[in-house]
């Protein structure tokens, strides 16, 4: 590979000729070699800087304290990044330094080379127009900058992957639940017979949960949405001018058309990432959820004759390499996996979140990794879900009666008839002795055939359908 | 001891003659041999039912499901439970069927015996005036009325204890901001040097802290003051007198004094357990902030000669049991404990909380030990920090001003004069042959001691102060 | 209540007249507020303590620093503690200073202060035949003592409580196992049906999974029969006689019958509490194997008439407080809540031991805590488990045999004859035609009847069976 | 794109014209849209499947069920697999069927047509030489494939990188720790000044954590050596040869040259992962090591200035964009970064070990994905953090002469002349005038100079060095 000559403040360093990146760059690949392959910082994170690195100059432009032509060339790179262009020169790693120093001069000498460029300069002229930290970092300091694109990073992958997501899979289950909210079945408690719900009943609850999620999803955003811009080194905002930390967090708000504002306290921005770890918490709150959502799914359908086999859900794809025509609940089992990573990334995001120090948490790549592992996977795997699995449940209506007509726990709708104590002993005998209810209650004189047909009656167990 | 028989659906037991429960009870106290003289059910779960009980018998009576004479015996009787009269009849553990049924039927039991005994009756009456299950139990079942115990206790101790505690601490430290907003000290970043800030600031950013953390603790509030009485078995309301599970939450509404609703979909509150989740979610939260505030103080006054000691706090006991004289930050040691338990606590909600099936989530003792633990320690621990240490913070100002005026990285202050890279220099070869900034920056030729002396004054890179 | 008063290096303080402990213990009382009621120190913890401290005189008698008739004293008072006399003199909780320094010093005193009174004196004397701190805590540390204990308590409670439960548990299940080893069920894997095998091989698994768990706890042992007695205050030894470290080890093995030997690194044993990390390492492995237990046991049980219903397990209690005669996995529940509690107390410990700073691991109260409470649950849960369900557990073969009749998936004994597409096609076609395999097999004339019945024997297809 | 038309049981289905996959492989691209960029399945785990797909082959060989021409041809596939040319062939992701089936598949597909090649074919000819399912996956499932693909990906992991990595750094420790031995400085306990130590010992904690560290990764191995292959479908080993289970292990050790055994129990293999809990068990506390570790050096490195400043770690990079010449423990913040991980993947790792039922564990692909990060993560973090920090590390005297020098702690050695209380008076005394320790102990008269001089020595203080 051919090579060209860089210089920070530490002295020269070689790096790829055509690479845009500078010393700094090169330095945090040759420091940390560590799963270089798997774990390049998240794309959304560089552009999220590019965001910021834009608003920033505009602003500072503004403010008197960049030329308009710097500030120019810096929003051109910036959109470039944008546009994906730039994809190649950002190959550091999630396991730098913990404030994402290295990632911010990354961009930095990206933006800084590819402005110079832009006009018209080589990557080998000793003099650029445009300084990394000079001009593109102006205003700013990796402690400031790094935790603001953690924030518009997170934000929008939320609203734009794992809300939509999520909300998806509830609108398919909502129309699940209406279309058969009549399809009465057999309740399990205990993984136990109960007393009777209708299908659209039991998909409700899965409803209900993801209704709750999504609230708590929203109910983190207003803390997402406080940007640390604006803090520089510290928090004091040293080197910033007059009413920058404002204006630059208006000017982010308009190029990503999301609300984001300035942190109300600066200091805890740079400190500590509690938005994060709030933010993650309601996002560990939805893994639980679709835990629950499709374990219940799987075991309903499971079968084809051994098993529950209550719902149909769609053949995808062979499902044994052994057993031939065995077909199995694999989306199920992907969204499974995603809600144990998800309650796995939590505890990371804890750890990390809790041992900031003093001005600064140095945990911050680590974090912003795992929070948008989670908000990914739990978005893509919602849509995933519900295309290939949700959408096709259908309830299997002849097991589905089978298990009603076959109940015990249909007697406890004789307890404000005969009492808790007589309708045990109904059920507890008709068990022992494989009857059915109905033959024993008669048999034991506590209620006539009559009687029992018109108490004992699944479709009015199961309470008032909207 | 003496006994008395006992029987239930399934036979007879041996209780102790004088205990105020029954056959249920007992055949949970001799199942379930684990942990019995430390995991006792909480007494505030215990206080919960007694609400509850009251106010499902108060709800029946209007219904007309009810006689008057039972539903005003039964309300006694739970008076009782709530001053803490009958706390030695709930002895079952947590560590028993996951939906609680045995605790709901220990409370059954006990207010039936005791609404007999104060109706005038004997234990020893084969016949009970009111009965565990037709009458204390009506309109119930232990799966909707165990869920709702969890959100009144979970409710009432965030209410009482978890937010007070925090709220102290949260004052205590705005204050301690306030009075020292203008004490200038060094920044650390990386547990480096770094630019100044004052203390006030630095405090600040743990007031924002607790603020967010108080505001996310709020935000899960309404998912915790849904109710599910009123679902019943699994959920349909199977049972239930018309209008029942509206008012019955009014009921317990009024009697707790705090804004409870029936839960919008009542086959979520069985079946998922969330808004602990998502409660405790916010929990951990708090919990990681904590650790951070703690940390910082405890490092911040370290010492008392070979560490940072710039923060005083108070000496409440002796340290040591072999070195005399050692004074430790013992408040923060228990409050960093605290942190640890609780997001600890937070794993084993989660997993709780992600495996429910069907109709029921049958970890919920589990569920709701762990969150009341949390919430009581975080309160409890608060105060305790508050109290304790966070009261008697105080500056050691001699070493503050040492530091901030021995500091390299006022340095930062000329990047806007003569840029990143000169500056680099300067403070780059003052570390490394032990000068001041100053005689370096002017032996390097780069400022004159008056511009020195006007660009570097520490009091004005703290940036505004309110 | 009467008090008298009591005096430390910090000043008077004042105790309940008759508690044998003195001015430190008390200090404790009123500076911890924090859950007094249900987080004392373990008495596991106090127990250790008893055992080391009456070791550590008997070293320090024979090594000449501690006059026999001390030494004499100080060991009747420990064996006091250990016969349980004791009790109500060790008010302190878990959320004290993180070294356990109080918790020693409570100890120190209540020996010093028993010693005083067997010896003849009263509570009230100024001065005591013993002293808590030069006596009794003579060639010693809270540093070193705390982390013996917590050694100590780990040790006696995995080989007293824990081991013994899992392996009581252990051993009924490899005697189910080898009495349904031909009992033919059909396999499932993904909820859906499989190749069959039997009911015994199934349970062979459960087996193999404990025997390695108890290996993995074994496995833990040397590290945890590391004593850091003699480290004193960091490490070094200060103030301990020649040979001590050593000689203390060997008389806390031969008092407790353990073979407990002295730390080959000191440093490491006040600093980190890996060998409690570690252990519970793999206790939370037992966890995960007990959840995984547990669940199948509760799913196969599960019906009576609407699940798969293959296994029955005992009756322990009424299973509903609303439907009669309803009966549940109530152990299989208390067993799984035990898994997740156990995983999250791996949580808090792993924080907790990450967390230690330069000489000193300041988490230790809170990490015996856990570890402690998972090895007694896990311990007690699986004496529960066995004696109460997998004793009872027993085959109900008629669902079993109709399940495996009926399976599909026995289609896979023919792949070895007309390869895995054709296999495929017959069970396909026969589960959407709702035919059996083999009306399918030979109406597709892919075999005859002969062969089909030749080839396709579920008793052949399991395999050896030892 | 070009396309071809591939076919398996369910149907026809485009594949793109030049893919050596086929019908199952594109089938599941198209199933599993989830972060597709960033999650495949591990390549470690493709190279597994190349072992045991080639051991296979030669075990099937020889027991005559396999042409050896078919063997042969899958062999040389498979080697092309190890060799790394056919990488781009695995296109599938993690989040998959939970078995792990479509990663078989796509396997069996890929050496099943490159052996097609190989042998002179097309990837369009219809019929090909060797059969993915028939040929390439005889004697398996992917039930007993996967597992067994995860255990030698596991063990080759922790062989090659894990334990040589965590080596590195314990021997350039233990070199450390002998190099200054002798170097006297304080002991921090509680983050407070304590009792003397040297250097040298308090770096040899560092080491013998990790010697116990590397010891609980080792005794995880044994369980890890157990291989699943030949259980097949459900562990009976249906549609397997006499002596295959074995003889396929024996072949699979001799091609990786490392211990691997058939699994002593397959039912246990298939349907639980424990092995997988346990090894990352030891990984989890290896972590905690090192965030004590690096944690440590972080802090005894802080300053320039402003810190502890006792240890010097090399400058790898410009610390800061906005503060110039600032310098950081960047090495430190990535080994904590990677130690949080780690114990969230530990979390994800139980949750997904807890979930199997039945038959077959399907949290496969999630939990050897986060296993393999860990042990990558671990085994590479130990070698940055050793090549670019551990090994530059030295003490910094000046600051350390200086903290022993003032330490009131040093009063220590005083108690077994003068007793606890009188030594605690001099230390709190010296403490509050701001004296040394030496005068104020002469101005209580309680020793005399020359008294204080013999028996306050604190390089007598440190023990024994060895």
């Amino acid at each position: 590979m051919d090579f060209r000559i860089e210089k920070d403040t530490m002295g020269e360093v070689k790096v790829p000729a055509n690479a845009y990146f500078g010393a700094q760059t090169q330095r945090s690949i040759d420091n940390f070699r560590i799963a270089q392959d798997i774990n390049k910082m998240p794309k959304e994170i560089i552009r999220a800087f590019a965001y910021l690195k834009k608003a920033a100059a505009l602003t500072n432009q503004e403010a008197g304290v960049l030329p308009a032509e710097k500030a120019t060339l810096i929003g051109k790179a910036c959109d470039e990044i944008l546009e994906g262009k730039l994809d190649a020169e950002f190959p550091l790693v999630v396991w730098q330094t913990g404030s994402g120093t290295q990632s911010n001069m990354n961009v930095n000498e990206v933006v800084a080379y590819r402005a110079h460029v832009l006009n018209g300069g080589q990557l080998t002229d000793k003099d650029k127009v445009v300084h990394p930290n000079d001009d593109v970092n102006k205003s700013q300091s990796s402690n400031d900058t790094f935790p603001t694109a953690m924030h518009i990073a997170a934000y929008k992958m939320l609203l734009e992957v794992t809300i939509p997501g999520i909300k998806k899979l509830r609108e398919t289950l909502a129309k699940k639940s209406k279309e058969y909210m009549h399809v009465v079945k057999i309740g399990r408690t205990h993984f136990m017979d109960a007393t009777p719900l209708t299908l659209g009943q039991e998909i409700s609850g899965y409803v209900s949960q993801l209704d709750h999620g999504l609230r708590a999803i929203k109910n983190s955003l207003p803390h997402l949405s406080e940007l640390a811009l604006g803090g520089t080194a510290v928090g004091t905002g040293i080197n910033t001018p007059e009413g920058y930390a404002e204006n630059v967090a208006k000017k982010i708000a308009e190029l990503t058309g999301l609300p984001f504002v300035t942190a109300e306290n600066k200091f805890e921005s740079l400190a500590a990432h509690d938005a994060i770890v709030e933010a993650h918490g309601a996002l560990k709150t939805v893994a639980v959820s679709l835990m629950k959502i499709a374990n219940d799914i799987r075991m309903l359908s499971s079968g084809p004759r051994s098993g529950i086999g209550e719902l149909f859900i769609p053949d995808n794809e062979p499902g044994s390499s052994i057993m031939p025509g065995k077909v199995n609940p694999t989306q199920c089992e992907a969204l499974t996996m995603i809600a144990a990573q998800v309650m796995g990334n939590d505890v990371a995001i804890n750890i990390g979140g809790a041992t900031g120090h003093f001005e600064l948490n140095v945990f911050k790549p680590m974090m912003i990794y795992n929070f948008l592992h989670s908000a990914r996977l739990l978005g893509e795997g919602c849509v995933s879900f519900n295309d290939k699995c949700a959408e096709g449940l259908a309830p299997i209506e002849a097991n589905i009666k089978k298990h009603v007509d076959n109940s015990l726990m249909l007697v406890t709708a004789l307890n404000t008839k005969i009492g808790y104590y007589k309708a045990a002993e109904i059920a507890q005998k008709a068990h022992k002795e494989g009857t059915t209810l109905k033959e024993m209650a008669v048999k034991l004189g506590y209620v006539t055939e009559a009687e029992f047909d018109a108490w004992v009656d699944p479709s009015k167990m199961v309470g008032k359908i909207s």
